[in-house]
């Protein structure tokens, strides 16, 4: 028996009906804050996705054999995004709101069970270094987990990498900063110590500055509450650098508020660093706790990338999740939705002389909106037929006989309660539509 | 600046805007058939897509380079739909109807303007020889082209191969059917005699046979009515394979009307005989006479294919059809949907300080259920802000300045007449949405 390409996998049931669900509340949620769809190609030239990403990430693009060895697969929807805003920026709006939802490829070791292809949902905004357009980052994911009925279980943390910066200076470790950051952000799996330890190593932090890092770093940690934070934060560093810093996180969370996110839902991370050395300004990060897989989406502002993913020097700013990874947290959380049938009548066949009946019957009530199968096969028993529905999930089933046929009636089964009663046709219709 | 990979392309703006809700109008009626989506890998595994369809098409797949060389790009949905059933027969309810609507890869020589991916749309139903099966190839074309706009525009014809191959042994042709057939084909762009000349040149056809077979096609394709050509044919053809077929037709053609299509829209056509030597019954070709492009879906039944491609030996039928193909004959007739713009509302920004009233605006409305943009700089003089939204074609545009602000007010601004006037904040979601 023939299986799927490693790492790949088909999609159908219940899981693409949940999939398509959750697509279609993403997809409306970015056209409702005004973001454009864009679909660029699966295979992009080698020499746009070669130098992008760095060398361990290159390993995983998907190339394709002679004579097609110039183009590979899609390992992200950032570069084609530059490469689409390089050749058509002058005729884009700006500025120009996109999203991308499709699926990548990564060449990933896939004992560790990952996926090689997989969909991306990214959204975007090119050519402003506008505040509101980060904040509509945290709106954005607000939205969607909104209204795929996540609850209290989010919390979405943003920070910003100029202040981050600020504090490094602040601590002198201005010329360690990609250190100090990379370790703050492993604290939310290793002691505030042993980050302290780790630092110090790989940096070679004087003692002096270690100890003033351990006690800051504590205190940050320590200190929940957003004013409170604040106004530590503002007594103790003083450089006018960390001062905007500071005032940008207050006018960043303005704006979140202002743009309808919830208060409970937000939370000022000055520590949250994310991994990617690209962002220049705020940066988000959607945690679930209880699912405890780590971050479900990720972005900020990264205003020098699509320059230099050979997309047009402007500035940056987006998001963006991976849906298998947001669908298993909502089944962890049981959020998901049913995965509904959207079949919802089943026209059963009695005999072959009322073949013509049920067709009409089926036909009649497609017309009027109602999602309807027929039951194909002419001389099919009807304990057959009925089972069928049931393995299919199908709520109604109809059954047209010589009685009901005669009286222009049909039998309607509600295969979850077995109840069965007659109807007049017309009757049908607005039975089973309600 | 760099490009897309040769013979792909980014699908943007109202085009993009256009084939979505094309799409939706297809996933709708697939579904409303009790059709499941099925998604399958764009990468499938060589061993699998190799041998299964024949030479020519073999050099049009598109193969991965080492180290993944034994992976490949899906040719079609027909191969993985067999791969697919092959494993999780067992499982799958009986008949298994699906469709599948994604992206599919062919090396065609860019030089006749032939892209490379492309999406295509397939449904097909296994594990049933039913008759109703084959008639809903023809009720679904017929249901999504309906609900596309088109009206007189369009003709689905068919036709049964068992018929096709029960008339040419009748004109003692019955080893040369393959010619035959080919020959029928051409007739929409080569003359009866040219098209006799073709088969009996092709299939050595002896004088007295080529006579009877240009009298006899001659005849079907003089023959326009359907009762007028049933009778002809039951009178001329006496086999018992024959009259079978003939039987066929006339069941067939009493199902598609059963299910609601249209009688102006069949049409028996007993020299359509398709390409593809696999179909094994009904076979069925949608055709715009106005388009001039051949025909824009085809398919039919074919109940050796999916046994021979790698899946269980089970009887099926099914049909596809491009997406670029349909949309750019709906271009063509003026029938493609306007491609509207979703965001209804841009919210602009008076002034800096009012830039948290017209975030809370944007908030509201979008709340309840509006597409709103807000315009993201809070520095740009408003006749800029009026041409982005020209630009976007976003049809009303919301000022919140001063004045307004104070007195609970916006100025709603309608793009498309110039008109202005003054509203509270609760009368414009109502008016915006109506």
């Amino acid at each position: 028996m023939q299986n799927t390409f490693k790492g790949t996998r088909d999609i159908y049931g219940k899981e693409i009906q949940i999939m398509q669900s959750v697509l279609d509340v993403v997809r409306g949620v970015f056209e409702s804050y005004g973001f454009e769809p864009l679909e660029t190609p699966v295979i992009e030239r080698m020499d746009v996705l070669m130098g992008k990403y760095g060398e361990e990430a290159e390993n995983l693009l998907f190339s394709l054999a002679e004579p097609h060895e110039n183009g590979g697969l899609r390992y992200d929807h950032t570069v084609p995004l530059a490469r689409f805003a390089a050749r058509h920026w002058q005729d884009l709006p700006t500025p120009y709101r996109r999203y991308a939802i499709g699926p990548v490829f990564r060449a990933e070791n896939t004992q560790k069970g990952r996926h090689r292809q997989f969909i991306q949902c990214d959204f975007d905004t090119l050519g402003t270094e506008s505040r509101l357009v980060d904040a509509e980052i945290a709106a954005i994911n607000y939205s969607i987990l909104s209204e795929l009925g996540f609850t209290d279980e989010f919390m979405i943390y943003f920070n910003d990498r100029e202040l981050l910066s600020a504090l490094a200076e602040e601590l002198g470790l201005g010329g360690q900063e990609e250190v100090v950051f990379r370790g703050w952000d492993k604290l939310d799996k290793m002691s505030v110590e042993k980050v302290i330890d780790y630092i110090s190593n790989e940096g070679g932090v004087e003692k002096e500055k270690k100890d003033r890092l351990l006690e800051v770093t504590e205190k940050l940690v320590a200190t929940d509450e957003y004013e409170k934070l604040l106004s530590w934060m503002r007594g103790e560093f003083r450089s006018r650098k960390a001062q905007e810093g500071l005032q940008e996180i207050v006018n960043l969370r303005t704006a979140m508020l202002d743009l309808g996110v919830s208060e409970n839902h937000i939370s000022f991370n000055p520590l949250l660093a994310r991994g990617l050395s690209y962002y220049t300004g705020p940066i988000f990060e959607t945690v679930v706790e209880k699912a405890g897989v780590g971050s479900i989406t990720g972005g900020g502002r990264y205003d020098r990338l699509i320059g230099e993913m050979g997309g047009p020097d402007v500035p940056a700013s987006g998001s963006s999740f991976g849906l298998d990874r947001l669908i298993s947290v909502m089944s962890e959380l049981g959020l998901a939705p049913e995965g509904t049938q959207p079949t919802t009548v089943l026209v059963t066949i009695f005999d072959k002389k009322y073949l013509s009946d049920s067709a009409r019957i089926a036909s009649e009530m497609r017309e009027a909106g109602v999602s309807v199968e027929l039951y194909p096969e002419d001389d099919a028993r009807l304990d057959r037929q009925l089972k069928y529905a049931d393995k299919r999930g199908i709520p109604f089933v109809v059954i047209a006989g010589e009685s009901e046929i005669s009286e222009k009636k049909v039998t309607l089964k509600d295969m979850q309660s077995g109840e069965q009663r007659e109807l007049a046709l017309s009757e049908l219709i607005n039975t089973v539509s309600s």
